[in-house]
């Protein structure tokens, strides 16, 4: 396979290219054959590269597309794809459609990127919707969480289209025989809504799925599967409560360590550890989110992500393309769909 | 008004009497005008009181009311409701529909508690159906959330009611004009699936209810809302995950202030500080949850409470009694409704 070209939303994202470029830059250091194309408002970017101290065959690398329009972090998925056929994120997307990347990595807007993904890179065959997916962390390590929130009501069948993607995602990233499972009010069969109870109906029925039953929330975080499956709607409440919660805690576990002297010295201690562990349970502003179910490779860094959070989405998309995840994926429904 | 009586499921939860009678006993104690009816096997009751040390003029605020059968945790609703006519969970409610006691505090299964206070005490009018609610901490102090599994599929008219009860709640609390919040998957008036779209109309139409619109997964913790209203299927993942982040958070600083000499120092001093924080994040195991819709008062103690959990639940139940809390949902519905 030829070197890996990823195309940039430049200008997504809470911070834009003021964040995008140096983090670009820095993970083409890493990755000597990996070619990136920043789309974007190239006076600006051409701008920040000069700024910066990026390496003259680095330089070389790191490729700048011109796209006059933003999609703005409020607009309606409608006004992305019929009011700006200029914008960054299209473009960027249409160089995937059009087999000049590889991939496509954004920090914009969520609802406008999957629209915009949908239209121009179309779903697998048997797939009707993509589903948003990111790892968590557990207590024996991490789980792959599907739907995020891209689709807020889902019917069984779509809730089964997701688990089939996220256990041939999750082998695809290194899990071996991935124990999957729906999330649910109870382990117990007569839990749960009908779309839940109909999905587990056709998942036990499905071949070549390790299917392990319902889970709760807790279990989630417990280690208890390692694709966990649910509507777009729970996943997003799970996912955000859950960084509500981890900052919550971080914040008084702060205000602990400098209620007193003593504890202050304890604090000195153990704040950085504190610090390390809260960027660990803010998964999706980590990690990044990838869109599955596309014929292409979208990935979605979080909008409030810093260069470390960007360079994570760059770093999955790149995994992404190695392991060449929606031709998996089309494999793997043809023979289950 | 006369001395409160509270029924109470002595057979419920993973502890059962060993854990519910001692903690009746210091409840007591506490709460010198207070009556308790301990519903379920006579013999061995007596036998746990006897063993205890509970001062003679205590034991004749405690009474025992025999009951020959107990729900097991894993019977269904149906088997609880037809085939147990003689149950410590439908005795104790029972003596509640009979006006010989004021409320009733389980351990029990829920869904038996939840068909069986369905049953036995009725819905109040204009109410399809009882939620279940509890304190959620926050960064700024506490939030009331239901539902927390009683009702899997909702309707807005469902949701709208609840948002009604669980105002109610919160003044009877002690909320001043509580800020009253629909969960959602974003905060602008386009997201969201249609229940929630619909429900959002029906409190922006309502006279006396604070209404602030949307509020995401991390803007509960935040402290942005007082109340905040989902569906039972939503509001039990989020709450069970809660629990599964706070107990992986308290493994991993464990493990992290065991890691090496000058850690484990540290973790001397913080370790009784990290418990405090974890007991205060497992709202439902610490505070109890209570079914708010019913003509009668029913609070549910975490089936695996301990003796702290279970007087949090009866606390709950005694100032749910003081408010008159049924009495003054009643008023207000007939407002509203």
């Amino acid at each position: 396979m030829s070197a890996p070209i990823i195309a940039i939303d430049a200008m997504g994202g809470d911070y834009g290219p003021h964040c995008i470029v140096p983090a670009c830059i820095s993970f083409l250091a890493e990755h000597p054959s990996l070619q990136l194309v920043l789309v974007g408002q190239a006076p600006l970017l051409e701008d920040l590269i000069a700024r910066s101290s990026i390496p003259a065959l680095d330089r070389q690398r790191l490729h700048i597309h011109h796209a006059s329009e933003v999609v703005a972090m409020d607009d309606r998925p409608s006004q992305a794809l019929r009011g700006k056929p200029d914008s960054s994120m299209r473009i960027a997307l249409e160089l995937v459609r059009d087999g000049k990347a590889q991939a496509c990595v954004s920090a914009g807007n969520t609802g406008a990127l999957m629209a915009l993904s949908r239209y121009l890179l179309k779903t697998l065959p048997g797939i009707d919707r993509p589903a948003m997916v990111t790892a968590v962390p557990t207590q024996t390590g991490s789980c792959h969480l599907l739907d995020l929130g891209a689709n807020v009501d889902c019917s069984a069948e779509h809730l089964y289209q997701f688990a089939i993607m996220g256990a041939v995602a999750a082998e695809a990233l290194g899990k071996v025989r991935p124990r999957v499972a729906l999330l649910n009010v109870g382990t117990e069969d007569i839990k749960g809504n009908q779309q839940v109870k109909l999905a587990a109906n056709l998942l036990q029925a499905a071949s070549g799925v390790n299917f392990i039953g319902y889970i709760e929330g807790d279990g989630l975080y417990r280690g208890l599967a390692d694709v966990v499956v649910c509507d777009g709607f729970v996943g997003n409440i799970l996912l955000k409560s859950s960084e509500g919660l981890a900052a919550m805690i971080s914040a008084r576990l702060e205000a602990l360590f400098a209620s007193s002297l003593p504890a202050r010295a304890v604090g000195l201690v153990a704040m950085p550890l504190l610090r390390r562990l809260r960027t660990e349970l803010t998964p999706a502003q980590h990690n990044g989110a990838s869109f599955l179910g596309l014929q292409g490779i979208v990935v979605k860094s979080h909008g409030s992500a810093g260069e470390e959070g960007f360079r994570s989405a760059l770093r999955r998309a790149m995994i992404e393309v190695r392991e060449n995840l929606p031709q998996r994926l089309h494999g793997r429904l043809e023979h289950l769909l």
